[in-house]
Formats: C-alpha cells, structure tokens, sequence
C-alpha cells in the first residue's frame, strides 16, 4: 500500500482548537502510457494496478479488444535523467498481428468522428469502435431492486483507502447476483474504472457480459463510454448521470441507473433489466 | 440556461414506489478547443462561457497571461458535413505578437518537462511555466478562520444548477475580504475552475492577487496547477487535496486549505494566511 497514501503535514482547526499533526492523504503521481514504445497519454492516476489501468485505458480507445492482443507492458527504466526507474512510465506492446492505430489522441475516440463535434458525434464514435454489443449474458438479466439498492455498501465496503484519506473515487463490478468481482479506487474516477477493465481484459474476461459497473460518484458520458467499450450491460452510480451519459446508454442499450441510495434508484435507460416494484 | 440543463425521462423508484416523469440532468457535450486554427484539445463541459473556458485552459496550459496576447475566440461555423455550427468548437486566436507554441498535448504542462515523469518533473513543469509568483496584492493576506468557514455557504447559495441536476461542481472567487466575486458550474471541475480563469483573463484580471479559490469537491494537482498558473495564492476545498496538489502548494508557496466544513477545515500549506484562532 505504501503509494497509495502519502504523509503529509497538516494543521487541523476543529471548533476552534489547532492541533499539527501528520495526515494520510490520496497519492497522486503522472502515468505516462506509451503504446510499442510511442508516448500515447497521461493520466493523473493513485499509483498501483498501472498495467491494469495502461490496458484498460486502451479497451477504452478501442486499441484492445482480448489478452492474445497485448504481447506485455513493462514499466519503463531510464525514463530520468539519471537512468532510474520511476515507475510512473509504462510501454504497452501490442501483439505483432495487432495493427498499431494512429492514435495521437487525446480522446481520439471522439476526434476520429468525421462529422464536426457534437453529442451525435460522440455517440457515433462510441458506436463505431464499439467492439461487441452489450451482452446480459446467457439468459436476459432481471436485476432486483433490491439487489442494486445493496451494492453501494458492498462497495464502500470494499473501499478500503477512502475512509482513511476521503480522496478516493471507487469502482466495483458485480455479477448478476450481486456478487462483488473486483474492486477499485483511484484519485481520478475514469482511472479506478480503467484498472477494473484493465485487469478484466488480461484475464480473459472481455467482453464483461452479465455485469454491473458502480461507481461511487457521478456518471458522465466518459465513465459511460468505458462501460460500452468493456461490453458491461449496466453502468450504476450513486450520484447523478449527465445528459450525454443518458443518450449513450440509450442508443447503445446500456441500463443507466443514478443516484442509487438506499432503496431509491433513478433508471434512465434500460429498465427491462430492472425488475420494478 | 438552455443548453446548461437538458430533460429526459426517468422512472423513479422511491421505496418501492415507481414513477415516470421527466428529469433535468446537467448537459455534457465536447468543446473542441483550436489555437490559431488548429486543433488543440477535446473537453467534455457544460455548455456556456465557452470563450472563458477556452481562455482559462490556456492560462493553465502556459499559453496566455493576459488579454493583450488575445486576438479573439469564435465559435466555428462549417464544423459538420452539412456547416451548421454545433457551438462545440471554438478557435482561440493569439494577437500576432504572440508566438503560437508547439503544443500538441493533452497536457503539455506535463510532457515538456525533460526529466522523465514523475511528481517532481509536474513540480517543476509548473514552475518554469507559471508566469507570476503568487501574490497576496498590496498587503500580506491573514484570513480569519470564520472568513474561510462562511465561503462554502456562498459558493452553494450562488450555484442554480446544482440543486436541480446534483451534477454540477462548482468553483468561486472570493476577495480576501470574503466578497464573492465570481462563480461557475460545469460537469468537469477542471472546467469549472477554466471559465472564472478565463473570464478573469478576458478583463484583465490576471494575476488574480489576493484571490481565494472555492472548489466544491477535491483539491486535485490539476486545480492545484490552475490555480498557480492564475497567480491565485489560496485554494479551499470542501474535501480531500491529493498528495501532489500539497507538494504544488509548498513548492509554490500557496495557501492550500482541504475539508473546509462548517467550523473545521485542514491547512496543509501556507499556513501563515490564516489566522489560527
């Protein structure tokens, strides 16, 4: 965990009492993403499950798709002046059969749209370089309310560096039956769902049909996209969903549910899923 | 407010009761921002005060200090197969004394540092860019903790969207006297923090002495870095700074203030503007 969090100074005003004293905070650190060698990106990131996140990143752009894909990832040495490792560079190797994309991206996923910019466009660059329709998996899903209603506290259940720092977003994938398959927590929300496919992908487990995404903020249409691109049939959040988050779910079938608190749910898209009360 | 909010249909679960009504959700749609006619960057925003936005992420990325070195900024016409203006890109035209910078980023603020990329290359990629030192204005700012306690309130009383949509963060100015001087709502927090930077670009504001910056979530190094390169010597948050947005701020000399709720808050840097009780 030593990354994860950092020490820090901090003076502290309580009702009117100081007291000085170290802190726990987040860890923050750059990740540069290099893909056969060619820097593609960086990301803010909390340090840890970097190739997972490097991968996930990639599923995300519509630059991977399976594990045969990617040949490896291995954190770059010499990136310094002085030859040392800082573990904040990663090399992303595709497989020799895996054509290298022109991504000078960032977001190339909307750039490569050739219709001007707009929401329309965002959805049809998703669309296009979607790799697989959404799937429920072997038989249609029917998620229980109040199977989705316990989810945020499996969740935070599971968010084991929030309560220490409060800096923390979390991302958790379930299986139908509410089962909690993997968890995890970044300083950056697209980050901590990035890591979650990231590590799906090398596993073998893409497309994650049958499985529900929660995410413990907001869900805008990037945290939408990530899912569609990861073939998850249903995006959750405990907080709001943004327009263009909605029109996605909507034109690619995704279920969108927000502010999931408690017994109550907002469901924007999808509710064939959900079996009403 | 047109564009800011956008309906859509929900069906709402509310213990064990379903309804279906329309919903107002925050608007999320891409700015394509273009310097000189090329394009730069791709930010999902809420639309309105693109030009600020546009401005505001040009301070932060290094390129502009003031309004002087700023021709004008026009929303693209032509951007679609079928020229209709989207209102998604906008161009940013430097006055021609300006030289146009070599930026191909995502954040080059980043990438143009030498040494490798690790916290400290951002620390001093930031340093060697900032145009000013941070400045407290005419008189060393000493802020009262019950100053400080009352500007959360302000910043919530002055946002109108986020009541409606709970999808919003929020960022405000204040004076060293607590005035609130300007404040903006966006789906991205970085956003948010780019239009009052922009707009206090456009007037001639910049460096902001003497200002305090409210933001309504986490203290990231991205708003740390926004607020550096804006000459802003405070940054208030209502929750959690990351790790590196405390170095930023002792390496810079800024006043860095996390958890500011009710009567409590945290001063991890740059203690020496408050006025401990």
């Amino acid at each position: 965990m030593g990354r994860v969090t950092a020490r820090r100074r901090v003076i502290r005003i309580r009702d009117g009492a100081v007291s000085a004293r170290p802190d726990t905070l987040v860890a923050e650190e750059p990740l540069e993403i290099r893909l056969n060698g060619k820097p593609l990106a960086i990301t803010m990131r909390t340090p840890g499950d970097d190739f997972d996140l490097a991968a996930g990143f990639l599923v995300s752009e519509g630059v991977l798709g399976g594990a045969e894909e990617l040949a490896n990832i291995v954190y770059c040495a010499g990136a310094t002046d002085d030859g040392s490792n800082t573990y904040n560079v990663v090399d992303v190797r595709l497989a020799p059969s895996v054509p290298v994309p022109a991504v000078s991206l960032e977001r190339n996923v909307y750039t490569t749209s050739s219709c001007g910019l707009c929401g329309k466009a965002s959805l049809d660059a998703v669309r296009t370089t979607a790799r697989w329709p959404l799937s429920d998996g072997p038989s249609p899903l029917r998620l229980e309310t109040g199977l989705l209603a316990a989810l945020p506290g499996r969740l935070r259940e599971a968010q084991r560096v929030f309560d220490r720092t409060g800096g923390l977003h979390g991302a958790a994938l379930f299986s139908a039956e509410g089962e909690l398959l993997d968890v995890r927590e970044d300083v950056g929300r697209h980050n901590a769902v990035d890591k979650l496919v990231g590590r799906a992908l090398r596993e073998g487990m893409l497309p994650l049909a049958g499985a529900v995404l929660l995410v413990s903020g907001r869900a805008s249409f990037e945290l939408a996209q990530k899912a569609v691109m990861a073939g998850i049939p249903v995006l959750a959040a405990v907080s709001a969903p943004s327009s263009l988050a909605v029109d996605l779910a909507v034109e690619t079938g995704m279920t969108l549910i927000g502010f999931l608190r408690g017994s109550s749910m907002n469901v924007y898209a999808g509710e064939e899923r959900v079996v009403l009360p």
